[in-house]
């Protein structure tokens, strides 16, 4: 039975990460709520008195009778059974925790244009926006690019993937990371990306993948936009 | 062996979650970085060149050889071994999503008094602190602890608990949570928590417990102070 995935029909957002790997994978799955009547089938799942353990927010995955939401939460599920994550206990922990990694620095981009509130608009907060903007390119992803850079050196397998030799979750959830930062902050990242030759490297050999490359020419795979997570503001990139 | 847990020895931070796990298991346990010593041996385990797989931040568990980084992902690891989560896998995904979605809640009280950059002090950012707060307390704290309630109601095994019968670390955490809301924005959560009387009521159970009240009584129990992710800042407070 196909995988059903319940995410914001309009963006990649979250929802991207778990995408990738289902694509990666080859499997089989439902981008349910950019279907005709999707929207209500997600709301419906969303209402705890029609479900049992409801999410607090999309993105969400349901497989069969098991419904499972939190991005990091639902990769952690879909790793093993894809073939896209170690399969002993302290490996899988360890792909996790790079996963939450990758989630925490997702965070902070997303509130880069949203500082103060997600319910107010952007144009409501940009000087505020600005200053957040500034820290997260001088300070936050230097510091989190270096800590994936030095995962990848430190692979005992070698510096192709972030764990043991054979593609896995984070390697793609990694790529995403670099192509959203590339599309919201392009001048900082040309002028960053060469001290993190590894994660560069790792960028377009994810993108080679066949799989992956025929997903990303795919009309499956939505445009950066100004409504996800990563937001092209010129003043933004420029901030610092 | 006793576990060894590594995290900032003046604050209850985020490494509190993971003490009051070991501490209603009555589990063995090393608070590290809270000796002398320890900060050192912490920062070592931090150094990617001396470890295979070095966690980005505190908190860290160290259990033998195992290495493990992220809150969440430590109680994951820590709940089944400590009888602090159910056992199946719906089970032990469920326990793990309520906790990330705790996270995330936690993340957004650190971001009221530091909305721009942890890098610079709360006194640099005071203005933007009382827009964000007052979006928290007006739209956040609502959303998240009416969604936890309707968990607390709609368990099937009774109110009590999060999930199932028996005790399990996110009751854990939705008590430290709450101990947090409170200490940061009492006249807020004065007027908040009478809506959701199900959560009250399991702070009050989960604060009663022999193990976890003679922890609070004891000197383990840091202190809230304004080092850590929930802080006192009465204008902060009165931001609505």
């Amino acid at each position: 039975m196909a995988y059903e995935l319940y995410y914001w029909p309009g963006i990649q957002g979250r929802g991207e990460f778990v995408r990738l790997a289902l694509e990666e994978a080859g499997a089989e799955y439902d981008d349910v709520a950019r279907r005709s009547g999707g929207m209500a089938a997600m709301q419906r799942l969303m209402d705890a008195s029609g479900t049992a353990r409801p999410p607090f927010a999309p993105p969400f995955l349901k497989d069969g009778e098991v419904l499972i939401a939190q991005t990091a939460n639902i990769l952690l599920y879909l790793g093993r059974r894809l073939g896209l994550a170690p399969r002993d206990e302290a490996g899988w922990l360890w792909a996790h925790q790079l996963q939450l990694t990758i989630a925490d620095i997702v965070d902070e981009a997303h509130d880069t244009h949203h500082p103060i509130a997600s319910s107010l608009y952007y144009e409501d907060q940009r000087a505020e926006a600005q200053r957040r903007a500034g820290d997260f390119i001088a300070r936050r992803i230097p510091k989190y690019l270096g800590y994936f850079e030095r995962v990848l050196e430190h692979n005992s397998q070698g510096d192709h993937h972030l764990i043991g030799r054979r593609v896995n979750y984070c390697d793609l959830s990694l790529f995403q990371l670099i192509a959203g930062l590339r599309y919201a902050f392009p001048r900082a990242m040309t002028r960053l990306e060469p001290s993190f030759a590894r994660i560069t490297a790792l960028h377009e050999r994810i993108a080679a993948r066949p799989r992956i490359a025929a997903y990303l020419k795919s009309a499956r795979r939505i445009a950066f936009n100004e409504q996800g997570v990563f937001r092209s503001y010129p003043e933004l990139d420029a901030a610092n």
